[in-house]
């Protein structure tokens, strides 16, 4: 049986590293590439593994965009590639118990046809807890309330926040099961009662509270805004979060002008890569970014001084600017918020958005949820005075869903969509994955092997596993490296590894 | 023997009590007033306590000019009414010995001539302490060093952080004796090597770490900024500390914009006017004030909502506004900062700027110092995170002196004369001092009895002693409002109580 690879990459060899600014999109192209293949999801056929044959690309594209080289023993021990072995054949599973079907049925994406279902296809969360707590099931259709948009759904952002949702590593979790997800894009195929500004067909991108990853969402129409006619799906669904993430951190919480400077964590990943860009836009403006070593190539124009995540960057940013940074921006919490007030210098702004440091493991890990809860400082007031600095916290999905600021946040996303419009801003897409394969979107981000945004694209078919992945391959002893006459095809598919 | 009394005062009969953005001018007249009478200050002859005969004011302005009724039955208790009857004792006798000599030789004022001197008068504190800490000494005449201009004293300004400083209750207190003052306006008298951009004779006000409070001082040329020619020195000593810990606090820290909404605790203090005022070159700024309430009637234009300082501030402002403010503005620390957080918006920011909590009586308590401290909320990042709010603390003495952003100053200070020159603002001076009257002065700060800001003017004869002043008056057991034919001449000198 042949089955089907979608393929999509954050760069391109042709134009070789990305430049300052640089952004790719949903088809593997970057912007100054100069091949005219057209936008959107490049197929590359390969053998099946499950055939045993070798695997092979076709076609002249594939020749032509060329992936990113994977960094070579990084990442994955081989207790770790046995892990991922396994969950790919539980996707495997769940592509046959419940995608199958479909896609027999209705070939690559597999989704009911809009309008007629009582059904719809979701990734449910069954419990808090680790990766196989998640399933592609079937959901009753919802059908729009007053207010709200109901969207068929095209792509859903996934952003780390999920994975601490599907530990239930947050602030009053919800009951399972559930649906995770909070963005997404699409089209508008109903409008509830007293919905004014919009009309079905409307393309669109959404905040959701919980119910993005599925084929259909409602949604408040105060979380729903119209999209560029030249905005890619997959690009919108990475935009809301991660750009009015960075928006607002910038320039309604810390005030960023010009001649700051930045220093930004995990600068390779989706609010990253959101923060380079819009700091960008400030005459002289110096980002310092925090990134694992493998990605520093990819990424080093976008920002101005790269250090290694595991280096010591206080000891680095100081090097280069002795008296500290204006803006910190702090997504793993725990001892880091010590470090980044130490790093502000007067009148500067540390703002926590994030405790990724919490999430250690598959599962919720008490002691790294207590370490960081302990190691992170709790400040006084009267130190903040006598040293004149500014401490802020910033959740996103706390000011949509629990303080009711969606009027704020959509005369943020005007600004945004101005900036997009005007060629400023534009979303890095890491890669789009089928609904089926969230949990190996989810091993990879939680691997911080993203660059940019991963995209949920619902109308993805799942992708084939591959020899080298399967518990066969690992058996052989073989290192992927070191496979033969096929090192073009490996590196085309550094999704599955 | 007669001595002179000046009166200012800092509103007008007239005029009635001060409308929105009024300011009044050293000589005690609004911007509204029809008295034609000169700017400056306006000598009222009274006869002497010490002559045992009744007061008697004299002159047309006299009875145009009337000062605001003081507050019967407020602030004074008859144990604090004989502590102040002691420090104007004092005051007398420390005229005696410091200044009566130059006050026989020169006349009121008493200062000694410029350029041909080796001595200037000074206010010292001989030790951290009460109010007897306090003295008017000759010291050395100070010259600039490089880079430093020296500056003939016309008026400093008096700040509750004087207070601070007086008992040694600050962070890393200096030695004493010191001349204490961190602001003064005059006329640059020599420039040091090096310095640029200023000329003898030029109006100036300027920032100075301590010592600002003499007949002359020198200090960096980048704490000094030329005065328009249309402010006295009086306004020019009460410009810079206020203003520019407002403007900053407003627009460097918190970002006030459009729409949004502050509270200020001390609304009729020489800050709370100077964020009124700036708050209201902002369309549709709400500014909720807590001041005493016998200010109310004075202040009650400059705000919008005022409550009194001893209510429950955090019910009345959620009474009329339930979701809290956008800005907290607080100078008294302890459990007013768990408040002010409390009380913040979603992106709302908290600025402490002062502890004046942590002085409760004339002495250093280290009682309501240990309070303050430990009353004071230590914040967890993870609770602002979850809540999107921001803290902060802003310290302008400890950015100038200790963290060396002058550069940044003067950039404000540039804004503020540009609102000053358009007439948008305008300090608002609540009473001139003589350096001996420092005492009373420190007391009306302490007591919170000034509706704007303390100067000292330094050519300013002391007050005499008035007869209900005199231990004699609290020997006969009168009360101030119930003495008979002298009741005009009573209100007219409020400020020896």
């Amino acid at each position: 049986m042949t089955r089907w690879r979608w393929v999509t990459r954050a760069d391109c060899v042709i134009s070789g590293p990305l430049s300052p600014g640089s952004v790719v999109a949903a088809g593997g192209r970057c912007g100054r590439c100069p091949c005219r293949a057209p936008r959107g999801r490049r197929a590359l056929r390969s053998r099946c593994s499950a055939a045993g044959g070798p695997r092979r690309l076709r076609g002249h594209s594939a020749r032509r965009h060329r992936p990113r080289r994977r960094h070579r023993g990084s990442r994955r021990s081989p207790a770790m590639a046995k892990e991922g072995a396994q969950r790919a054949e539980e996707t495997e599973q769940m592509i046959d118990k419940e995608g199958g079907r479909e896609a027999n049925e209705g070939g690559a994406g597999g989704s009911l046809r809009a309008g007629d279902a009582k059904e719809m296809r979701a990734v449910v969360l069954s419990a808090f807890g680790g990766l196989n707590k998640l399933r592609v099931s079937k959901k009753a259709m919802p059908e729009p309330q007053e207010g709200e948009l109901k969207i068929r759904v095209k792509a859903c952002g996934l952003n780390f926040i999920d994975l601490m949702v599907r530990q239930g590593n947050i602030d009053n979790p919800p009951k399972t099961p559930l649906v995770p997800g909070f963005e997404c894009s699409g089209i508008v195929e109903a409008l509830g009662d007293s919905v004014k500004g919009f009309e079905i067909g409307d393309r669109v991108m959404a905040f959701v509270n919980y119910n993005a990853w599925a084929e259909v969402v409602c949604t408040p129409v105060e979380f729903v805004y119209k999209i560029p006619d030249d905005m890619t799906f997959s690009e919108a669904a990475a935009f809301p979060m991660n750009f009015v993430t960075a928006y607002m951190m910038l320039f309604e919480v810390a005030n960023l002008r010009e001649g700051m400077s930045v220093l930004v964590h995990s600068a390779g990943g989706g609010v990253g890569q959101a923060v380079a860009q819009l700091c960008s836009t400030i005459p002289n403006v110096t980002v310092f970014g925090t990134a694992s070593s493998f990605k520093h190539e990819a990424i080093k124009n976008s920002v101005t001084h790269l250090f290694d995540r595991n280096a010591d960057y206080v000891q680095e940013v100081k090097r280069i600017s002795a008296d500290g940074v204006d803006i910190v921006l702090d997504c793993l919490c725990g001892e880091n918020t010590g470090k980044g007030l130490s790093l502000l210098k007067p009148l500067g702004t540390y703002i926590l958005y994030g405790s990724s440091n919490m999430v250690t493991g598959e599962t919720k890990s008490f002691f790294s949820f207590a370490k960081s809860w302990w190691q992170v400082e709790k400040v006084n007031p009267i130190k903040l005075y006598e040293e004149n600095k500014v401490i802020a916290g910033f959740s996103l999905l706390n000011l949509l869903f629990k303080q009711n600021r969606g009027g704020l946040v959509k005369g943020v996303m005007d600004k945004l969509l101005n900036l997009y419009n005007s060629k400023k801003i534009k979303p890095v897409v890491d890669s789009l994955w089928a609904l089926e394969e969230v949990k190996e979107a989810m091993q990879r981000i939680h691997d911080r092997g993203n660059i940019g945004k991963l995209i949920l694209d619902v109308e993805k078919a799942p992708t084939p596993l591959m020899a080298n992945d399967s518990t066969e391959t690992s058996e052989a002893g073989e290192e992927e490296e070191d496979h033969e006459g096929d090192n073009e095809n490996k590196e085309r598919m550094p999704f599955i590894q």
